[in-house]
């Protein structure tokens, strides 16, 4: 069940003009077949020189960001998960004990983490309720009376609403109480008295049981995912696994439902069911366009839902913080992209076929040398199709634009969140792009001005939107390099498979040999690199820190920030609430921490 | 160029007899396959579980032994390499400075490494001396005279001797200083005040460059492999990629020149060779065995150079003492074993075509399913030629016996050294046989027995030599136990394979479906082990280090501890020596440091 449903159109209309350009006329054994050999030595050996140098800029850049840091909380705390309890004593005083004993020197405070899924929801609904209020009370007016039952008497909504606040926030204090008693889960954020001490608690194992008091790094305090909060050892681990296998299954069967959907939109099924739209289909060019663009408007839209699905897989992988999970949401997304976009186009056939192809290694330079450029048109549309017009919707944003409208129409508030750039969502994007653009090139020059226009684009447009529309949730500090160092690299290799497939097709096979030191040198860079520069994105390295900490001891904000620190990490749902008296300074203890 | 040539006569021999216990017996699709299929099972489980058992048991051994060590060098001191040095000073002045700045109180003193394999040499041969002239010494009465030269004067040995060590010692003291200025490496071994501040500079990353600064745990001093000591991060690196390639071809290509040597052992070929053979080997037995056991007898003795050959091969490979040398040279003997005796006896045919099977992974069982079982006679008997014998030779050590019969009658000496035992030759041969026991249990229950008898002779033979035979050159602290875990984990694998190969032959394709998840679960469960149990076979944690130095916080030997840790990494090389005068001390000052 391919795509090749929708892709055949494209073809058909565009072979001619574009199938000029494609390495499917170079003859077999031309000596013109040398040039694309030295195009692939010479354009992996720029991309690889590039690479090294942005990933060298990028964690320079990482450390001087850290050095121009004013203290912030998640510099000096680590979490700890699967705390172990003893008969009579508290996850709170378990954690004390371990952290006074083994870091007398540097451990600070601590605060255990709750189950406030319930108190949430609470909250939620008491924040519904006051906004509403607020909205009532901004238009005295408009007060409002309502039936209340069938047969009840009119009451003013005011008092009404009024009341029902004073009785949830009841509720929410009662609930807030009982839970920091009794929902300890066994997780705690921990901090510590300097950066350095932090480090040392999360870099060395700190129990005999390896699974448990298990440490890394805490996230920005208003990045912190408090919804899904696994604490164990071995719930973390399954989830994660069965998030994998979820994972890899929709990757591979995704296709299936599409290619049903789009089954159901050919010409007659159409007629059938809309029958006003006979006479326009009729017309061969209307017809043509329909069966040509509406399975793709079909995939596109499935594929637009796949963002928000992956990411919420990953929230429930065990990740503690919305960065984490949109930079695994990320991964995932472009995978799937690669997957279901690239594989899924070039090799036709059903899904089975298409696994099967990678049990077999060992042929797939010959299956891509086959497969890969007779869809060269079709990329080349899809660089138009898809890049350019989404890189234009997303300067005009018109989806947010409607949900914003209609949900303002809805909720009677004036309310405008800044919103924040779905990395998960934009990242993938522009990697397959660039995975389009190294595979291509040498097959399918052509492709080369439409990615160039669409980078372009996409720079321009990017720039004005960071610098005037978003604002961003957390600061990534370049964490998600390597996910595009990574790709890269993929690309790399991938185009090499198919260069070495396209160059014994062409019985050119010196051409080939020569070629297979290629991907094992790009590896082996890749290695390198890994060494040399991904550490530095894992962990800040102790001289980093040092320097920090000892920059800032004479600092007398100091003191003050230790203060702030103890209570950082405190579940916002366990803040004390108060909507009902002072509706002036409404949502503030909520909006100040958890919101931004 | 498989080994076929020798192994036909052993099955040809024993075919009748041993294939009646074989599962080539059991008809296609009989019931009987069932009870194979719940054999897989239930050993399969039970042998996770022995292994559950044992790593828990190992790991708790290994934090038990910890705790009852006396303090040692080792555990007080890191390896620093890729030591960034300016212009204008020296390594050990780096050292000092960056230790100093930022590990103020833990840094105890440096001890920088030193290129001295010259001096190695001269100290050997200042050594040989000094032992023949102690030799001459101790038998006054056979004080010789010799012509020096053609024409030469007679001379007293004693004198010639003296003279000639005396100006050795000269030479040595001259370049020791010469080395201790000018032939600095890049590479210290730095000492802490407790066992918690060196883990704490080992596992942080050290500088903003990961490739310098580079922190591994040091080996017991006495462990430390001096000769090959590479300190740049890169020459470590890319030696090590050398190492891997080198170690794979000779996996690959090792039976090449084995068949060649084979093949010409064939009976016309040792009748012209070795004419006074010819009336032995007309008779139709004595034919029979040599044509059967020389092929086999030459494998044999190749083989038996390969643990040296990877030991070599693993020294190169930038590790820093015996014991990792050992360990590393331990699983590639393991992975030589496998593949040459396992894979190349079970799959006939050229080099090419055993690599080619393994590129097309979906074939793998099917292959194995056919080709496994037909050697089952092969392996019972070698069970028997190779196990039986090479673990009753253990026992006479007939080789080094001999070995130090011809040295000892060259060398004049009565020096007995206690052998250490070379782990990295007799654990491969030990797992090997598990290897065998699992894939075979239940295609031939036949092999169990032999195996048993083998296993019981290899635990009271061991015992014994553990006992009265060998010293431990070092203590390994159960730092092999994740080879055998890891070794067991792929028996269990590779026999699930086989046995989905053998249930799809035999046309019981339930059973081989059934039989998926199995692999699974057990790689799952390996998964889980190294979570659980391999980080305490890397690193001791926190938890234990602190309390550990707690506990010796108030001994008063302490202080006399940290005089000894200061000098305890001095390359023995650049000790004193002291032969000519004093012949009563000989060797002390080496053997106490290089030897043991």
């Amino acid at each position: 069940m391919g795509t090749q449903l929708h892709e055949i159109d494209f073809t058909d209309l565009s072979n001619n003009s574009l199938d000029l350009f494609t390495i499917s006329n170079v003859n077999i054994g031309s000596k013109w077949l040398w040039i694309h050999f030295s195009a692939v030595y010479i354009v992996t050996i720029f991309i690889c020189y590039q690479l090294y140098n942005e990933y060298k800029y990028i964690s320079s850049e990482r450390i001087a960001y850290f050095y121009s840091s004013k203290p912030q909380p998640h510099q000096f705390t680590i979490l700890v998960r699967g705390i172990p309890v003893s008969v009579c004593s508290s996850v709170s005083e378990s954690v004390e004990t371990f952290f006074t004993e083994f870091h007398p020197t540097t451990y600070l405070s601590h605060m255990v983490v709750h189950r406030t899924s319930k108190l949430r929801n609470l909250i939620n609904e008491a924040k519904t309720l006051s906004k509403r209020l607020l909205h009532l009370q901004s238009e005295p007016s408009q007060h409002t009376y309502r039936h209340i039952g069938l047969f009840g008497q009119r009451v003013d909504l005011v008092d009404h609403y009024g009341k029902k606040l004073v009785d949830i926030e009841q509720s929410v204090r009662l609930e807030q109480s009982n839970v920091s008693l009794a929902e300890e889960t066994r997780a705690a954020f921990v901090s510590f008295k300097s950066r350095y001490g932090a480090a040392i608690a999360f870099h060395l194992p700190q129990s005999t049981n390896p699974t448990q008091w298990v440490t890394e790094q805490a996230p920005e305090p208003d990045d912190v995912y408090w919804p899904f909060f696994s604490s164990s050892f071995m719930r973390t681990w399954i989830s994660k696994l069965v998030v994998i296998v979820a994972c890899i299954l929709l990757t591979i069967l995704f296709l299936i439902p599409v290619v049903v959907v789009q089954g159901l939109t050919n010409l007659s099924q159409l007629e059938t069911w809309l029958p006003f739209l006979k006479s326009i289909l009729t017309i061969t060019f209307f017809g043509q366009v329909i069966t040509g663009y509406l399975p793709n408007l079909i995939l596109q839209l499935f594929l637009k839902i796949v963002p928000p699905i992956m990411e919420f897989l990953s929230s429930i992988q065990g990740y503690i913080s919305h960065s984490d999970i949109e930079k695994s949401a990320c991964k995932k997304v472009l995978w799937f992209t690669i997957w279901n976009i690239f594989f899924a186009t070039v090799f036709s056939g059903s899904v089975l076929s298409k696994v099967s192809i990678f049990l077999e290694p060992k042929n797939i330079p010959a299956k891509l040398a086959v497969a890969v450029p007779a869809q060269a048109s079709f990329f080349i549309a899809y660089v138009v199709t898809s890049g350019w017009t989404s890189i234009s919707s997303e300067l005009f944003r018109i989806i947010p634009l409607i949900f914003s409208l209609v949900t303002r129409c809805c909720k009677n508030t004036d309310e405008l969140e800044v919103p924040s750039l779905p990395y998960h969502r934009d990242i993938p994007k522009i990697l397959f792009f660039g995975l389009l653009g190294i595979t291509y090139f040498f097959l399918a020059p052509l492709i080369l001005p439409f990615l160039l226009a669409y980078l372009c684009l996409a720079y321009i447009i990017f720039s004005n939107q960071f610098i005037n529309v978003y604002m961003p949730k957390y600061e990534t500090a370049g964490k998600f390099w390597p996910i595009v160092h990574n790709s890269m690299i993929f690309s790399l290799v991938l185009m090499h498979a198919i260069a070495i497939g396209i160059f014994t097709l062409k019985k050119l096979s010196i051409a080939s040999t020569l070629l297979f030191p290629l991907p094992v040198l790009t590896l082996l860079f890749n290695a390198y690199c890994r060494k040399r520069f991904l550490p530095i994105f894992i962990a800040y390295p102790a001289e980093v820190l040092i320097k920090k900490d000892k920059e800032e001891a004479s600092v007398p904000a100091m003191a003050e920030f230790y203060d702030k620190l103890v209570t950082a990490y405190r579940d916002p749902a366990l803040m004390p609430i108060q909507y009902s008296v002072n509706s002036e300074s409404l949502n503030r203890p909520l909006m100040s921490s958890a919101d931004f």
